[in-house]
């Protein structure tokens, strides 16, 4: 198990370096205007690569060129940084600090990290068309945007941020519907389509999308309830416990609701599942798999 | 003339009320966040619809069916939305009415306005490829989308945001290349894209390309000069002459630099240049000429 550990951290390494050589040459700062820089600082600003990873390791395990899903990789992480920095924004989160670095709207101020956003939201579509290989089906590459596009929108991501803001402004009563709404939501639809949108674009057959579908749902989960459970315990070495910000507003996580042993023992579940999912891929899935047992155990 | 402007008027009510009936369609109001009531709200809240009337006279003057760029038409109109709403935000121009409505913030919150521009955006892209009709080739549907999101982005709609965002913070003199830049890439990029993106639906030749695409430049150009003139100058009956916010501030506009006469000269030449775009067109162009006149003529 420490040697699998030990080949992930490699292989995540090898991935990451990757996807942020064709961030970096995606988005070239060009004049007159700021905002390519708020664009590319936010971008460039790190960050694990997740969901590019779980396209690319999607990718493999179909034997597709990963030449072929590293703009849509790419863009899904555009559009992942995009909520972001508008997440961070005062008339949202009012965060000063992402990853240790000042937000976009300390450096580029209000007004340039919202018009940065979208900027964001609309070059990710356009990289997208403009860099995939020629020989991807338009087909393929239309049903992989469309995929995309609902996970980011109002059936996705928005859908869920919304929902956190309606219940935090709330005094309504917290439940699990609620929580597994905002999850499925809010991180759970961008995970979701990372995997699902490599595989259409990759003209998987129906079974095998089903398969890495609901995958990509039970890792979510386990995913967004370890995030919760580590907010509420600082795990690092340094801090020992701390109480994270989650608990101080009316935020619905899955340790409020079940407390942390329970919420942990449920992200287990989930990754178990989503590792059961893969069954139909024998040892081809082995990245895949490695990453769902990364996610129960990553400490950060 | 008279006789022309009635026809147009009726034209382009007919025009709104199609496109008013499918904005209404393609955004249902769905539980369970407030995220689609707030979406709906700005969609919904009036306008002259001018960005999908050029699309659908466009596919018009092509011999191309009206519904197959129906969906387009509609989702640059949410594009267009999405940027009065986040335009409207306490941290851009702090607006609070629009049209006689109080804004996207002030009914739903600030949090809410932002989520919702951002869901427009990927709703937008959605809507394209779910209700575009299969007749429409699938490589077309792509440039088609290439050109909008090329326009929306930093290329275009929100690089002129971004420039005009740092012009007005800074006290650099105003020249006529910032104003054209502005101007060109603020408004002008969804104008000329919502004639494009229709012609490349259409599968139109290069020629008929060109020559549209000049076309909406011109009249691009013409609209946002006249839109400067209005503010400074309130046409209307009641108002008399009224002083406009723009020139409170650091505002690149063509009356700053030019006065309101030469102003209306140089509109005036754009829009004589782009009806002679039109020239390859012949009669079937009549619509389009009858557009552009209005834009030099309209009062609000």
């Amino acid at each position: 198990m420490d040697d699998n550990f030990l080949r992930l951290e490699k292989y995540l390494a090898d991935k990451k370096e990757v996807i942020d050589k064709h961030l970096d040459k995606y988005i070239q700062v060009k004049g007159p205007s700021k905002i390519w820089e708020s664009m590319k600082y936010s971008v460039m600003a790190g960050g694990k690569r997740l969901r590019p990873v779980l396209s690319l390791t999607t990718a493999e395990l179909l034997d597709f060129p990963i030449e072929n899903v590293l703009p849509i990789a790419c863009a899904i992480e555009m559009i992942h940084t995009q909520s972001l920095i508008h997440d961070d924004l005062p008339g949202m989160d009012n965060d000063n600090l992402r990853r240790g670095k000042p937000t976009n709207h300390v450096i580029f101020g209000e007004a340039m990290a919202i018009i940065a956003g979208d900027a964001l939201f609309a070059q990710a579509f356009n990289l997208i068309i403009r860099e995939t290989p020629k020989s991807v089906k338009p087909e393929n590459i239309l049903k992989a945007i469309y995929d995309l596009s609902i996970a980011a929108g109002a059936e996705g991501m928005c859908g869920g941020q919304a929902m956190d803001i309606t219940i935090e402004k709330s005094n309504e009563e917290i439940d699990s519907a609620i929580v597994q709404y905002i999850h499925t939501h809010k991180t759970g639809a961008m995970l979701r389509t990372s995997v699902r949108s490599a595989a259409i674009m990759a003209d998987a057959n129906p079974e095998k999308i089903k398969a890495l579908t609901s995958y990509a749902e039970n890792i979510g989960l386990a995913f967004q309830i370890v995030d919760d459970v580590l907010d509420v315990v600082g795990l690092t070495e340094d801090l020992g416990k701390t109480i994270g910000k989650d608990q101080k507003s009316n935020k619905a996580t899955y340790p409020r609701l079940y407390g942390i042993t329970e919420s942990m023992n449920m992200a287990e579940n989930h990754v178990n599942r989503g590792i059961n999912d893969l069954l139909i891929f024998g040892d081809k899935a082995e990245y895949l798999i490695l990453l769902a047992e990364y996610i129960l155990k990553r400490k950060s």
